[in-house]
């Protein structure tokens, strides 16, 4: 079994050596790693590995092969935790390589970010179950279902968002482990966030800090830019304010007006969205005062 | 002669017909045009057009080759002055294509800029006579007189902004056509600007309107972003707000720290600045509400 | 109306002159406009441009606002013809702009290239009609359906292309006046080509010259390159060998096996696809020598 | 003493483990560290470390802080070669961080690559000596004196390679760790490289493997490609053919002639050259089966 382990912790000598004996110990082999440490003095520590361990699990031995894998991990996190992460006091994650997780998409009324994602997903090329695909709009039902995936119309009327939100709960607590915002221009209440317990990652339509709020290609075009850009970041309470995970830019001239800007915004939105995705599916971003790794 | 003509003015039906009619009446051979218009109902038209027209003048006719251009020109601009640009309301210019401008480079601390800028001078890549270098520091005299240009020192202690001011308008007022910040770390005022009498192009070590202001590699690694850039923008009275001429950016990582981000951002600040000086010689930037058409 | 002329010549005195006075005889105001001259002495010169132009037509007067229209474009180019085109011996178009254009388009198992043109039609950034969907396989034919376009499947099995290019032609030539490969691994044959009449466009994946032929992503990994890329260009008799319309490119790194850069690659291709698309329609791309201006 | 390791050999499980225990029983922490592996069964392993060791030596102890380094070093390679590297076959290098590595610089007749490399290392950015210049004209003598360097002058008559050679290696050979070609027109033969006994990096003009060989800019013209480029590469006995290190592009158009590439592609050049010379003098290029690994 392929598994990846995700650490980040204080900095101090020993880490490193640490993980791998426990690993070496355990006769997994490390298939790939990476590290980065803000300061050796001091700082914070990121790792991300991957390793091909035993799925002859330590515990018991009953049941079927998934069972033993189950096992397998469960014993393996038992023992990294007691021998490796707490003398470090790390936060760490032990996970199965290629595990599928399952995902709500929210949208509004554009499309292409949410199609965009429902392609490669049914390509196979994102490891998650798209569980529930929720809009403040019926535009997009007809698109989703033909991907077989449940849709659900959670409209948002003028001082109905606490409502709108514990729909939005009810659908999605507890069943998601990532909600992807695809263009979805509702603002979410810090509440909302906690309650959904899971990440949420959203791409907003301009190369932040530049045009954070509304209306990013106006302004853009307002101040005469030459490039244009997209953010993937996770949401915080704070608008527009939370780990930036990727972005990406495309040039533009004094031709494009706002609807132009908006097309070739649409590209590298969806782009961008996609590639944060999918890093934060394989384990890859690490997240620490509000800044992210990416591995 | 290869003139070149740039034009703004009100659009409304008939402007490229009357100046092309106006070159062909001339026997004057359009090699080369752009055009933009913001809105043919109402909005603002753009024009750069470069024509091969008869050196032999309207007015006299004795003179050497070069006066007898000259004459050429100035017959020409009358009569485009009466019969096209009058009737249409329009800014325009006129001029030699290749025709040197006299250029002042200013520079503090930082050689990148004005390193690669009197380079590719020297190479003849840039159509512009150098007139003087004038830093707030002594540190790079010896590269600038290497290159066999008069360095000028005018420190800026506290205090000592208006006694630095006066001594570069006596410098440079009435002796350049363009001036260039090449990474000049003082901020000059409106009174300087109005004196100077000349454009003044800066090159901002941030992607702005992203992180406009002081230490923007700093400040980019705070906010996590994952692109830093540069603008090259004309100078106005308002810090780090005067019409965007040219940008670019650069991918980083978690890895770059601020040194690394001030590395990479010194070769985009150098090709962003080279680029928009090239670009302003050659006729390609017209201003117009706090924007940019480069052509 | 709003028409588009495309000119291309030997480039000689006048050309631009003669043309704007034509227009604006006319009356007709040039809204847009972009020329380009290899050499100003005995070089090809092009120009496109827009010019709205009066749909009273010269010659009839009755029927419809659209016969109106049609009336006035005839005249308009009857008179082009004449008075303009012929003595400069001029290659040319004229037509309205935002025409749609009666478009097919060619798969094969990869679907990405294809969804995408489909997306970027239905929601009106093309200004096309698609008459068919062709495919040597079946795999597409829910998706195409589902837009509501016709769906062919012409296989080609071994040694039966002669079959299987006349079947195409039966259903394609004379009904479209494009054709695009969205991935369509077939070689179409010289004849083939001249009697379906119409340019096609194909997607190739990489950065031509470079990788010609079969299996560029796994050559691109053969050789370390550290970018790779796509190129849509005119379908010509020389494999991979006519006039390139677009190009782009991504970065990678040794991480990258052939199956990410493959992956990696699909997002070059369908976005440089459809700006190849995009641009041809708009009437942007004149092609001469087997080469591309792009205005 | 921060140190860095290189590793490469054929992956089998154990290896991160191996090397992370005998650093961590040395007192060594790891500060930061990469790894790639073909495949994990039976593919190349590729290991970059840095770690902080301990000065004092394993051997004796007299000598200054320099020798006690020094001293420390050669213990712990042999250590690590008996331990580590020879139980699984590993190819490796074992040196300080920061080590200032001397350098030939070779050019020809353009300045471009070699004036910016030498400006990099004067600032001070590229851990290198800068033991001589030597170029096959006169052209840069002045310019490569004026920061201090000794320059050769080793013209290459037809005819006279072999002399030519034998007199570059009189001058470099054992006096160099690594020789770049800064734009040097010549084709070094195989007895050369190997007498050299360093590796050579080059800079080709072109996006290789597009336009190898001679006027890539010319083809590039001629092919009508959209994006031009230029490659970093280690030279080997065949043309253009070597491991690539860094590559990058710039977009085009039919606008620019054989010298608006020729002087876009300059900046493309020198750019990808220093950045191929930092990172091999930072230890981040790892060469195997002519392909490069770049931490």
């Amino acid at each position: 079994m392929l598994a990846r382990l995700q650490v980040q912790c204080r900095d101090r000598p020993g880490i490193v050596a640490a993980i791998a004996r426990f690993l070496a110990d355990r006769g997994a082999n490390i298939t790939s790693s990476a590290q980065h440490s803000t300061d050796p003095e001091g700082g914070w520590f990121f790792l991300r590995m991957e390793a091909e361990v035993a799925a002859t699990g330590g515990a018991a031995g009953a049941g079927a092969a998934g069972g033993a894998e189950a096992d397998a991990l469960a014993a393996l996190r038992e023992a990294f935790a007691a021998e490796v992460a707490e003398p470090f006091a790390m936060e760490w994650r032990l996970a199965p390589v290629g595990e599928r997780v399952p995902v709500a998409l929210l949208a509004s009324r554009e499309d292409h970010c949410l199609l965009d994602l429902l392609w490669r997903w049914r390509r196979g090329d994102l490891p998650m179950d798209v569980v529930a695909v929720v809009s403040n709009h019926e535009l997009v039902r007809r698109d989703v279902e033909a991907f077989g995936v449940p849709f659900h119309h959670v409209p948002v009327p003028p001082g109905g968002k606490p409502e709108a939100e514990a729909r939005m709960l009810e659908l999605l607590a507890g069943q998601v482990r990532l909600a992807v915002l695809a263009r979805y221009m509702q603002i979410l209440s810090g509440d909302f966030l906690e309650r959904l317990g899971a990440p949420v990652i959203n791409i907003h339509h301009s190369f932040l800090p530049a045009f954070a709020g509304a209306d990013p290609y106006a302004r853009a075009r307002e101040r005469g830019v030459k490039i244009i850009g997209a953010t993937a970041h996770y949401v915080t309470e704070v608008l527009d304010a939370g780990p930036i995970i990727e972005q990406d830019v495309a040039r533009v001239t004094h031709r494009d007006d706002v609807a132009h800007l908006t097309a070739i915004g649409r590209d590298i939105e969806r782009t961008v969205l996609a590639r944060a995705v999918a890093w934060h599916l394989d384990g890859r971003v690490l997240v620490h005062d509000d800044r992210t790794v990416v591995f």
